[in-house]
């Protein structure tokens, strides 16, 4: 198969694109990260997503230590094709590294970033490193 | 009032966050764009959102051309702090210069990028530049 739809990518000059993930049924933003040219043509292939972690500077298999992989039900490319949307289905219904299901459980109330979310299991049990 | 909130957030180097903009009532993910430390401030004061548009290097208030205004409704920091999604009402239900209600409406399909949305404005009738 051509990929010639990874070049239609306007890639940073690190080589990235932003990607957001969302869960695909509800519509919940569940969390937002990196991807390469490499993790992408991955994420397609293998119908998971994988990241591209900045911080530890490697492949990411979303799930590798918790369990709580991404399976892709779409990928969008937004109108300045530099940005990337994937509609998931979050196994475990857990996408965030506090136990949480999603990253995005603070909210501004009276001036303070203020948590409205219940963490769904503790994170100790998640990793078990 | 404290601006520690501002303070919670992890800016880049370029003292940006990147920010994920979402319909309040559909869940639609509608664009995705980069504010400051002045233009979030900014976005809460007016209740309207304010973008740090990197390309021209200036605020951005959203709609200033177009009209196309995003009320915020809610404003959501992720658990690393250093991404926020805002909870907004899009007027005139575009968001996307091109037209569209959404800047994500092209989905990988088959190897291609290909739109599935239609054009609800020609964009010459929103900006009269």
């Amino acid at each position: 198969m051509s990929l010639a739809w990874l070049d239609d990518i306007q890639w940073t000059e690190d080589g990235l694109v932003p990607v957001i993930a969302q869960q695909h049924n509800t519509g919940r933003v569940v969390m937002f990260a990196w991807m390469n040219r490499e993790s992408l043509q991955l994420t397609v292939a293998e119908g998971y997503a994988t990241y591209w972690s900045r911080s530890r500077q490697r492949l990411w298999r979303k799930g590798e230590e918790s369990g709580h992989r991404q399976k892709v039900i779409d990928i969008q490319l937004d109108c300045d094709a530099d940005v990337i949307l994937i509609k998931i289905d979050q196994e475990g219904g857990i996408a965030c590294h506090t136990g949480r299901e999603s990253c995005f459980y603070r909210s501004l109330i009276d001036g303070e970033w203020q948590s409205s979310e219940a963490v769904l299991k503790d994170p100790k049990s998640i990793y078990h490193k």
